[in-house]
């Protein structure tokens, strides 16, 4: 992990280790970026609608769709580098000592530990994603027309944000001893996913006949 | 436009950029990124994968996957800059003048010019999100099994790529006067959508079968 958070990082080195061998940055923090550019995209429809004399009747749902917006876009950026900040954690926890049964157990906890924190992480980043695939809905229908496609594309990346986020929940649930943490959270994985695919749907029939 | 390519700023900044009212970047742009993630994730399973005892076995298919990906990842990055200057061309195209018919005539062929241009761009942006879609599945099947997740996520943000681009040639195919060209052009973008979906289905049902 580098010293700075990776939004701080160019396009191109988050890119380039991300390709890397190098066990973080991964899938998890790869959900919260394409997240963020969903909440971005969101944020853009609201700008281009806020103030036109054609839209003056969505004028305040578009500026509480620009509010929400700009905070899951705020949470997503810094989940970039928490997700990969809790899988370094991780990864530590492997590596101490099992050499006497009290470093076993002394270990087991740390990683259990380790390994809660790292699923909770794309469990935010999932459940953010779902606000931001709610939030495009009535960007699609309400916003400038001319960016029908940008509040689309914002839910197509919310629903892979989440569906990524779920894949990286999972694996860590595959290690998690205690099944009623892990049952409790991929219920509210499966909620979350059976949302965002059914608001992907809903926006593109709806961008579609637009376009 | 600014000066340098978008992969030279930071993540911040250009998630910044995004959700402005400026004109570009929009959803075609975002759409190279989030395929340039994609192929990025498939080039790390690949190298998780190579040199290692336990898949001596398919190093020669994985050292061919890691060029395709890397090959892609370059395009893909490349083409977050180029859609947004491709739709900057429209933009100034729309500007020219039409009082007279010849200036209406002169406006209309320009218009007409860079529309194509700026469709090509996202067509090209979901052939090769297909391209690196098709690359996941080996990668999910044969590579570092401890990458698996990241194999899946590959699939889902490829698609994703696919399904953003397609909204952005969709939108421009609008304006195109010549059904010859886009009807071509519409039936390749269905291929892809058709091939994406399918592989993304495929290679999360094999990676949760893991997990």
């Amino acid at each position: 992990m580098t010293a700075e958070p990776y939004a701080k990082s160019t396009i191109e080195a988050y890119l380039a280790r991300l390709s890397s061998a190098e066990p973080e940055p991964g899938g998890g923090s790869a959900a919260a970026l394409v997240g963020a550019m969903a909440a971005a995209l969101v944020s853009m429809v609201s700008n281009l609608t806020l103030g036109r004399d054609k839209y003056m009747g969505v004028q305040e749902q578009m500026a509480e769709i620009k509010m929400n917006a700009e905070f899951a876009l705020a949470r997503l950026a810094d989940l970039i580098t928490t997700d990969a900040l809790a899988y370094g954690l991780v990864a530590q926890a492997m590596k101490l000592p099992k050499g006497t049964p009290e470093e076993n157990k002394a270990r087991g906890a740390a990683l259990q530990g380790a390994l809660v924190d790292a699923t909770e992480v794309p469990l935010e980043i999932a459940e953010t994603a779902a606000e931001v695939a709610r939030l495009a809905l009535p960007a699609a229908e309400l916003g400038n027309a001319s960016a029908a496609s940008d509040a689309a594309v914002a839910a197509v990346l919310a629903d892979a944000a989440a569906q990524a986020a779920a894949l990286n929940v999972k694996i860590n649930l595959g290690w998690i001893e205690d099944p009623g943490f892990a049952g409790e959270v991929w219920s509210r994985v499966e909620t979350v996913l059976c949302e965002t695919a059914h608001l992907r749907d809903t926006i593109l029939s709806v961008t579609y006949a637009k376009l």
